[in-house]
């Protein structure tokens, strides 16, 4: 693969930094924008005051490190392997556990496009528990958690600021089950970061190709593309022939953690007959998954048989793709959901490699119109089911949200989340706030998702300005990233987050003293800004 | 001037209607988007059942109608003119009677890019008070109040959807000072439309050149444009040379209600001194523009003497151009404005021709730092006390906000507006709900506009992706169009305004039924839609 094309500009005037732990002999990676001096005039004289420099979150991982030689051909450094192996309670195995990973790998046709540097899994030794939850509940602070008190905070610290999250509040936060940290100890490549209402709102996008669309060297930079915009983890959503390969490529190259919908491939492994789903095709995509270093995976398992005679109701039916699959597959059966009678030997897998679920959503409405209905909501309490059965097992639990949604019935979703699914972080796609603007839903839905993630919701998911219409390009994902950054940060700021405003208040002094290029700097996109600011003459108006 | 770049083309699969009158012999018109039918197979045989026509908001004026002949050497049809003159209470005058405009009319220099066909202007007869809030207080329903009691309405009737919106009600809105119908007697080519927070959200564009830019010619088609696009009245803000003349091109070509700030004309006529302005250039300035035809004005008549000493407490000062040139008048001339000791003077010459007042926010925060401080509430509690000085006079009154709000700061201002000022209707700009990503400030405002919005702002002034960087082009008016749109739109549903979702229940319905093209021509830009559609194969993911 060629590396070419893949972003590794740093942001102009910014640096890597790292901050080291007091815990752990961690460093944690951070972008310093460096701003120039405000100039004033005194006594006819040029006075020079220094700006203090603005810490921003870095989800771009070592790609904005001059000093790190990246080869997408060998993956990323294995930040975590030593944390990891350090706990002493897991084990390296002598091969990979499903059939699928064994074959795709004894496949002489896919030699031309597999990642040649995949080690040996890792899985929990025999009788531990190695999730962070785990680790939480007996009151273990792991590197993991100061790695993300450390990294939240943003070294506001220097600026007088003071902040709830230090290393014991991510423990207990993550005990609670109020917060995760997706981890999979297959997974080192990435840099830890959480997922939870008390601490900064995260986005996710999705990237993916479809069985028409796009080679694996694209999707790859889709992925460092994405993460170099602001990014904070990456689903995955691939469909078509090289699935496996895919993944592997995208995973050892991806400094955030990476989810999936495991539903998807096992589909494509009976060639889309949904009626030829079984529990052990399921079963053996998600061993195959969970070694590769998926750090969650999205589960439909509170689509359940009864609820198929409710969607008559709706005017868009089911537009999840997982929700609609299981569906089928339970009224073609007549059988109870495989994947709601299996949580918990799902649970037991998932455990062994801390992959953390993603509860999905499959009666998400599809419209305003379906928004907040019967469906939705009795789907809601079986995912709240799921949380307590999950938790059991200290499997950590995030819950999807819609979707569409009108801003009046916004809140009412956070309010049933919270106490159906008893705290566990909520992760909604938007919401929407209207269906009648198709090429600009990243705002229809930018609109949304700053309330919704006001309200509480920890992570929000991306949607470009192709949604409904095809698949996103670089742009969409550059357009769609910086619209739900600047969602996740409006949110930030109304919830008093510590620190959240130093960024604005920079911003806005800069602005004050016709400082140009740090306003630039300072941007969320300092490309665009200095784009638009070259095309036009200022107006002062 | 050449009318070849004047946007006349009709939305796709769209056609002009006109609802008549019952009170008035008029003709409102509107947009109905015709639908494809639903096909279905039953019993192998293809069966078609219709989808109703949906009927939208239409602001594009006569120049989506393929039957008016469109001129803009000649201006636009004199819709009001004769509904003006049947109420026998205005007369025609023999001459303008500003002395800057005579001189302007006067001077063989500018006789090239004069507009041609200006009339005499039209103005109350002595003793007659001539106001929609007049008429609206004697009880007395105008033609204007029933035209946009039908237009609010949009045919929802025949869908069986009840609505609150009755020519009386409008009445009783207007009467109330609730809601304002801008409507000056010299602009007789706009169509009626009304501004209230139980009316459906509007939103405002400003254009305007500057001394380097844009030609009149673009000025003109900007303006189409933005009302193409669906911008419901338009501020413009021009500055150099050719104010009085661009302005006459615009107002004679403009569908929709105008705005002016006028103080940037008057400082015009000074050469840009602030000392040199004076109270008799800013009135000439006034009665110019009231006899052009300008709708309503923004008058910073609540930022006093005594309020240029808190700006001292601020991050960015006065961002309001007009707040910052009447701060700087009163400080030189230690003398209180001439904008607020003139209020009731000013308020005389606007009555005569009915032109509404935008209180200016000379005070508003230019950044999230600045959001909710004293200066901004002690000036909205001057606002309060002109508007019942307006009131009193019969002149219609909104109120200018700001500008820069975190969200959870909005709540606060749109309470205070309506205690403060007595429920007139509130226009924000925006707000931004932070200050980080220039080159996204559409973005970060149709995010806080969509919340006022829906918290009972009856406008919403829109921002473009320039914003903070430099003037808009054709692009960014479009861009800043759509997302203001949006904001409204789903700002009408969280309202629950009667018959707001039947626009979204059609693109549901076609989406779900994979009705392409009605997806496009249902959508509020349906070129980009089908732009971004072609681009892209359908992903369904």
């Amino acid at each position: 693969m060629d590396t070419q094309k893949i972003i590794r500009d740093s942001y102009p005037s910014s640096e890597k930094v790292y901050v080291p732990g007091k815990l752990f002999p961690i460093r944690v990676g951070m972008r310093k924008i460096n701003l120039t001096d405000t100039v004033t005039i005194e006594n006819g004289k040029r006075v020079h005051t220094p700006n203090a420099p603005v810490y921003v979150y870095d989800t771009s991982g070592p790609y904005t490190d001059p000093m790190v030689e990246v080869d997408i051909n060998r993956g990323l450094p294995r930040l975590r392997e030593s944390w990891i192996a350090d706990r002493g309670d897991v084990e390296q195995l002598d091969d990979i556990t499903s059939q699928y990973g064994r074959a795709r790998r004894d496949d002489p046709a896919l030699e031309s496009i597999r990642f040649k540097h995949t080690p040996l899994p890792y899985k929990a030794k025999p009788g531990h528990s190695i999730t962070q939850m785990y680790y939480a509940r007996q009151g273990i602070i792991t590197a993991e958690m100061e790695y993300v008190a450390i990294r939240e905070n943003l070294m506001n610290e220097q600026l007088g600021i003071k902040s709830h999250i230090t290393p014991e509040f991510v423990r207990d936060e993550v005990a609670a089950g109020r917060a995760i940290i997706p981890a999979n100890i297959n997974h080192p490549e990435a840099e830890p970061m959480i997922i939870g209402r008390n601490f900064l709102v995260k986005l996710n996008t999705n990237i993916g190709n479809s069985a028409l669309s796009s080679g694996i060297e694209e999707e790859v930079d889709k992925a460092v593309w994405s993460c170099h915009w602001g990014g904070d983890t990456l689903m995955d959503l691939s469909t078509g022939d090289h699935i496996h390969e895919t993944r592997e490529w995208i995973i050892r190259n991806c400094p955030v953690p990476m989810g999936t919908v495991p539903i998807y491939q096992a589909l494509e492994k009976v060639n889309g007959k949904v009626e030829d789903l079984t529990w052990e095709i399921y079963r053996d995509t998600l061993i195959e998954q969970c070694e590769q270093g998926v750090d969650y995976f999205t589960i439909h398992a509170g689509v359940l048989k009864a609820h198929a005679d409710l969607v008559g109701e709706r005017l868009t039916g089911i537009v999840s793709r997982g929700g609609s699959i299981m569906t089928k597959w339970c009224v073609i059966h007549n059988q109870e959901s495989f994947l709601y009678t299996h949580f918990d030997e799902i649970c037991e897998i998932l455990k062994q490699y801390d992959v953390a679920i993603s509860l999905g959503d499959g009666m998400r409405p599809g419209s305003i119109h379906d928004a907040n209905d019967r469906s939705q909501f009795l789907e809601l309490d079986v995912l709240g089911e799921l949380t307590e059965k999950a938790w059991a097992h200290d499997v950590q639990v995030i819950i999807e949200g819609p979707g569409h949604i009108p801003m009046h019935k916004i809140k009412e979703n956070m309010d049933r989340q919270l106490s159906s699914c008893h705290g566990a972080p909520f992760y909604t796609l938007g919401p929407l706030t209207t269906d009648i603007a198709p090429g600009y839903d990243h705002i229809t839905s930018a609109i949304g998702a700053a309330q919704i993630a006001w309200l509480g919701t920890a992570m929000i998911c991306y949607v470009t300005p192709k949604e409904h219409l095809g698949l996103p390009d670089r742009e969409d994902v550059r357009n769609g990233v910086i619209a739900y950054k600047i969602a996740a940060h409006a949110a930030d700021l109304a919830k008093g987050f510590p620190g959240a405003q130093v960024r604005d208040d920079a911003m806005s002094k800069a602005r004050y003293e016709f400082r140009w290029k740090d306003q630039f700097n300072l941007a969320l996109d300092p490309d665009r800004a200095l784009e638009y600011y070259k095309q036009g003459s200022f107006h002062d108006g």
